[in-house]
């Protein structure tokens, strides 16, 4: 053993452990290699990079079937790993997908576990990030990243206790860096984050400035430091130096050092890696540099790696005798942050994002922002139906369980939030594996919902759910049965002021007035400054770059995008529900615009497919709102649907920007709203799904609808994003909805928080084939009273047998509301006497009480995961605003 | 444990195992798994098969390097296997190349180096084969593949001891299957021989009659059952079944047995196995069938394999509860062979050999019986260099030692052997590599025998070697020196009844009569029987096949060979010692027709080269003579340069021969020598080396010189055979010699068994460059008396500091000679009295005596390495010419 482990050795008790959380961190990595600090210090990090699908489905990827595909098998790269730490103490892997771990894991013999477990504990094997997946950053929703990490860190947290949990966020692959993501890192307890691709220009300045390492400040409304989170550029991706490759995969020259044999080579690797440490070391500030040693499903034979890696440490440090400066170890990333905390220095301060990612002039990756539509909203869609699945387990209890779901639903949302999967930068075969995933999750959830309703309502009346009323296909209104009657339910989950459960009300009967007033100026947007218009994608066959836009890149030939049609064959209906336009620019785009009656809120509602590829070119289309507001350049993208972002055209925070691609170059991810604003008007768009846009000229805002590529972007997905399927031979056509929203700046967080709450989490439908019981309850509300507008209930699901997790968060920026940006105060108390009132669940569910704003939980190693309950009440501040506030309960 | 180990579990004594040795050999295999009477056997053989240089060099191969060009990397499948041998003791591995276990071996350390052991006690690693490769069979001569065979036998035995003695050769990738490779295994104690490729005709016949195992009688001269040896075709050459290889190289569907995961397929494999073990059972005779689980490279990662494997046994064999008949078994070519023995049945006797391999009907694999012509004879002159360097060793004395002289010129000679090596088919560099092992390897023997000389001689003289004396090069001759005087060194080797060692005459003494008569019909091939042709090379751009000649496949695109001219640019020349016609056909092909003084024996010295590919046409080379001998389109070539087999045009012997290829279809590997006779005359051929040859036409004899070939004929090389060089920048120019003899049948042999030996093992020169001493031996000899004509000295060579290796062989086929086929005794009875003499070095180094005839050897587990003696007379019998004697005598 090259020294002390996690838990000292294995030997320290339960009570040491718990005295260790509330102590110095840097004590637990006793396990790390001593390092010599009058020399440079290279710490060596095996690693395996491996996608929870891409190439291959997520399956496939663990057993290693399709190699023909990619050569890719998990199950033998823990295998092999596992057996190649143990033949040398001084050895380290990390590892970071726990969808896999998992996997792997429930296949091993309670003798392997005991081997894993004490691998883990004495620091040797290390879990960084530990999220079910690692998830993208651009096209996420902050409720489903938050359940995928709860999800990883609750495996490991329950499977290794205290060793296992990572203390480093590690997202190596991601095509640009989330500011909500770092605060999510930060606020989940991680000490440090580590990633591999940022924008060319900015990383050649920070190199040069030494600010590949900063303090990024990730969020404007949390109090420092309850956001910071310090911050690590890899320096060669996640990839090993150039020539240091020795996985299976590779072909750099392995260490020859038999004298006997050909091609003694000992002298020239040792003299090349030397040069590429004193290298490393003049872009970074301390005497520690880190190296990646692995990359994409890397390690399958880590014997490889390790024998190599062996060699080289003790070739390497061999040269100390005669005079070297450099120190070789095996480290991890907690390893090597120790050593950087030692070093007691000031970081340069981040406070914005790191998107868009570009690797070259020409090589935008902003085309994933809107890559496979449908995709991406059947992921948001899934979601909102796994949060009421989720909710009705808790209010119906035990017997809403009966049947067939599992965690399979939930492992079906985690998994698609991994960089290639809600990215769309997937093959189509995996992106169709995703999307039946989410299928069979909620047919299994489904059940569930059933059950819960039968509960709730007293009526064992049977369900049906129209998953296809997208397009005006429903088993029940099909069936030769006679039908009677459509009951629609809603479930009402907390936004818009109205917290509470409604069941069995008719769809008219939600509406009861009608007043479209003030939305003059966004009918304006009709004749037509609100219109649909297209790119030509870049196939490649230019001057300047042979880049072409695909999966990945978004590279139109031209910087003005051609009008779809500047007439539009047009319908307009008015009931006394709603009235709208319906208009049809071309035979694949369409468009209704559409206003309810009681709402102030205007929908496009657009149609977009099968794109036309008989020119040869390929297509991206956008929606552009021209409208009269000064924006200057300026407009505003949410992160991951919960902070907002200032962006500025052709313009970047930190550091002086070479625009060489104007339209891709300024797109920016958009997963819940966009808006642009001048002193008197904002104008602030709720979108359905993530997608990528801009704001190319003043006043204008435009989103990316859809896509359809004919050429590979050369980024590995090796097939061009030209999506069709058995219902849509000729090209895959996408419907979706914008909403619009015209307000006073000061007042429009007001009406877009509720309202984006409202598209992410939505009203599930089910029918009934008759009458139900006049007993039957309409109703009901598992809260006693309505939250506060600023809370929002982020999460209510099953912990385990016997206790609920519960998470509330405030969902406004400290600076957007005159009104709801305050702190507030929930009272969650329950009166522990009405118990056993069933449409009280959470009397039934006996919650305990609540912690304070930030008590306790600071030290808390697994803070994503559970939060401390220590009182009744919880203060959720203003600018805590993004802090989940996690509770559990208890029956 | 599956079983008991084969010293019984490692408990046995020393005492034991020499009991052992004179026993039934099955007891010692009790390592082997149980197998089920009254189900079909499966026997599961996982196997590597690594070629000791192909596409990379043999220590490219060892270390993983240059993986760009084919991923392979020897230690770490040796590293990978023994890991996953030891995870489950059911298990089983074979390992064949001891060029590549010795390189491993030595770099382990003693913990590891005793786990091997007990692996190989225990029968769960089993040695198979265990030369130092796997020896090409068509162009590898019988002395160079004893000298590898016993390198490896040699190390695997000091090393492992009796568990390590491979029972089984394993032959499973040369193109073809020469005769006397056989009949070598069975005089080695091989149990059984096993290989791959055989002509698709053949196999097919096979398969219907249920002949793919039989025995092969492989020598028509030793007493059976001395070169009996049961032979086993492999049902997939040496592959695994379509569908279940699992190797990292594959991309076969592994075991997906996770109900909870996508695409279990446990049912799917189990039936596809089921069916496949079925279908296999019908073209074999027993209830065992074996298959070989591996292939070229493979086990890199041995837990893909074994894990596989692991559940396809355990989900197949689950089936036997459900009425299932198959059972499926961890298994080794010896397990196989004991099962095959215990069936107690009588197999197909075979008498020829395996010559020609065809896999198609276009695609006979004849064409690397002549590829590389210059390795070839480079690999023959390196051998004859070897032998004089292994004898001075002994006759020199240990001071003959001093100096770089390792084994490594040894070792050059042996990877020389292998299958892709001097058979040519490997690509350009890895020729080099070859070439030059053997260019080092000779560079450390000059010193070995610059000392033996010395040492022989009494003079210390500097001697100089002249190694590029063909293309009239010498050091010393160009050096500044004045030189006086040109000596030559005469080293005559036991052949021709002159078993001398002459020092220091010169070449002009040796030649004393000059006399030509019974040559006439040899020279009427002037005019020009004895002519020069091409065949044009198939680029594959044709109608029945796309098949282009290559260096594995030989398919001229037409049967009628062009003649490179009817006419000559001709000089004659006549000496005292030779007189030579000098004729130049045409810028790249001339000849030199040249008779000694004392000769009846014609050289024909051939110059080819460099090949014009102007009209991009591959070009074939062959010489062609045609005599009036009635043929009867009979013709004959030797096996290895020892026995000879009869050929007949367009006919096998075992089989129906639907002919497809006219020319490449007829052609035989030629090693030595080639006839054809009448009734009265036979012109015999001896070749310089290894090349291909036919009879086309009665009377007419036709040798393949050289090649030039613009495509790769599709075999894995990916090369075509196209050689050029520094030197060469325009193409490889060849020069080589036949010599040609014309007798009576009936004594033909006792001309040319001597004179094939004179071009096998030919003189060496070395020069001084100043007069010798008065007092320095002029000649030397280490016999005290001639050896019979029928007697050969195989080898001479120091076996340790203790002892010499010494074989003597009858090297007359038993049919060939009235003269000299007759049984022989040699009496190597020593005056131990004279024991200090150091000019009778057989005194000197006190051989103690000599076997009887088979006495003892037969029973003895490493027959090839050494010989038993017991007594001090060699009784060498006509018939068991080809048996090699092999003594040990001790200082």
């Amino acid at each position: 053993m090259g020294g002390q482990s996690c838990l000292g050795g294995g030997l320290r008790s339960l009570s040491a452990f718990l005295f260790l959380l509330i102590t110095d961190r840097s004590h637990i990595w006793t396990s790390c290699h001593a390092t010599k600090p009058d020399m440079l210090n290279v710490h060596l990090v095996p690693h395996t990079h491996d996608d929870v699908g891409w190439l291959k489905t997520v399956d496939q990827y663990y057993y290693g079937d399709r190699n023909d595909i990619q050569h890719a098998g998990v199950q033998y790269i823990l295998d092999s790993v596992v057996d190649q730490l143990l033949k040398n103490p001084d050895r380290r892997f990390i590892y970071v997908e726990t969808a896999f771990f998992y996997r792997w894991w429930k296949r091993q013999d309670s003798s392997m576990k005991q081997t894993v477990q004490q691998l883990v504990n004495e620091g040797r094997l290390e879990f960084v990030n530990g999220g079910w997946c690692m998830s993208d950053e651009a096209t996420t929703h902050y409720s489903a990243v938050i359940d995928q990490m709860t999800m990883g860190l609750r495996f490991l947290n329950d499977t290794f206790g205290v060793c296992g949990r990572p203390r480093v966020a590690w997202h190596i692959d991601p095509f640009g860096h989330a500011r909500e993501h770092a605060s999510m890192f930060a606020q989940m307890g991680y000490d440090g984050f580590f990633f591999g691709r940022l924008d060319y220009q900015d990383r050649y300045q920070r190199m040069m400035q030494k600010e590949q390492e900063l303090l990024w400040r990730a969020s404007d409304s949390l109090t420092p430091p309850m956001a910071d989170l310090f911050t690590g550029i890899l320096p060669n991706g996640y990839n090993p130096p150039d020539g240091f490759c020795w996985d299976q995969s590779c072909s750099d020259p392995p260490i020859r050092d038999d004298p006997d044999l050909e091609d003694y080579n000992v002298d020239d690797v040792v003299k090349r890696f030397l040069n590429i440490a004193s290298a490393q070391s003049m872009v970074y500030k301390t005497n520690h540099i880190i190296m990646t040693m692995g990359s994409d499903f890397q390690y399958e034979n880590a014997n490889l790696w390790y024998k190599n890696l062996d060699k080289l440490i003790h070739y390497v440090n061999a040269q100390q005798d005669l005079g070297s400066r450099v120190n070789v170890l095996y480290s991890t990333p907690s390893c090597y942050l120790q050593e950087l905390h030692r070093a007691n220095l000031t970081w340069a301060l981040k406070t914005d994002d790191f998107f868009p990612y570009a690797d070259d002039a020409h090589d935008f990756w902003t085309g994933y922002f809107s890559s496979r539509p449908a995709l991406k909203r059947y992921e948001r869609l899934s979601n909102s139906n796994l949060q009421t699945c989720n909710q009705l387990e808790v209010l119906g209890g035990p017997t809403s369980t009966n049947g067939p779901f599992g965690k399979g639903d939930k492992k079906a949302m985690a998994v698609a939030q991994h960089h290639d999967a809600v990215s769309g930068t997937e093959k189509q075969h995996v992106a169709n594996d995703y999307a039946r995933r989410l299928a069979t999750g909620w047919q299994h959830c489904q059940v569930l919902v059933s059950n819960g309703l039968a509960v709730l309502s007293g009526s064992t009346a049977q369900r049906f759910y129209c998953d296809y009323l997208n397009i005006s296909v429903c088993p029940l209104t099909e069936s030769s049965k006679k039908v009677t009657q459509t009951h629609t339910f809603y479930l009402y989950f907390p936004w818009d002021n109205v917290y509470k459960v409604c069941l069995y009300t008719t769809i008219t009967a939600t509406i009861t007035d009608y007043n479209n007033s003030n939305n003059n100026i966004l009918f304006s947007c009709l004749n037509p400054v609100c219109c649909v218009f297209r790119y030509n994608a870049s196939d490649g066959n230019n001057s300047e770059s042979i880049q072409p836009s695909g999966a990945y890149i978004f590279r139109p030939n031209s910087s003005t995008p051609f009008l779809i049609s500047s007439t539009a064959k047009t319908e307009f209906i008015q009931t006394s529900v709603v009235q709208e336009v319906r208009q049809w620019f071309s035979p694949w785009v369409s468009q209704v615009v559409r206003l309810y009656a009681h709402s102030r809120t205007l929908e496009l509602e657009w149609t977009v497919g099968p794109l036309p590829i008989h020119d040869d070119l390929g297509k991206e289309v956008i929606t552009r709102i021209d409208t009269s507001i000064e924006s200057s350049e300026i407009f505003y993208t949410d992160s991951n649907g919960r902070e907002v972002l200032q962006r500025k055209k052709d313009f970047r925070p930190t550091w002086h920007l070479k625009q060489s691609e104007p339209i891709a170059g300024n797109y920016y991810p958009i997963n819940s709203r966009a808006y642009i604003k001048d002193d008197v008007d904002q104008l602030t768009v709720v979108t359905d799904r993530s997608q990528g846009g801009s704001s190319i000229h003043n006043g204008s805002l435009e989103i990316m609808l859809h896509r359809r590529l004919l050429y590979d972007d050369v980024r590995g997905v090796a097939e061009p994003l030209n999506e069709t399927s058995a219902i849509f031979p000729e090209g895959l056509v996408v419907r979706g909805r914008l909403l619009l929203s015209l307000d006073r700046p000061a007042s429009a967080a007001d009406k877009h928080r509720p309202l984006a709450q409202e598209m992410v989490l939505q009203p599930l439908l089910t029918f009934t084939d008759g009458d139900l019981h006049p007993d039957a309850k309409l109703e009901f509300s598992g809260l006693q009273a309505a939250l506060p507008p600023a809370v929002h209930l982020l999460t209510l699901t099953q912990w385990d047998a016997q206790s609920v997790l519960l998470r509330l968060e405030h969902q406004f920026q400290s600076w957007e509301s005159d009104v709801n940006s305050k702190p507030v105060t929930v009272n969650l108390q329950t009166d522990k006497q009405t118990n056993k009132q069933t449409d009280k669940p959470w009397q039934k569910h006996n919650l305990l009480g609540v912690g304070g704003p930030t008590g306790g939980a600071t030290d808390q190693p697994w803070r994503s995961v559970r939060w401390q309950v220590e009182s009744d009440t919880v203060y959720i501040n203003s600018v805590t605003h993004t802090h989940t506030h996690t509770h559990t309960h208890t029956h």
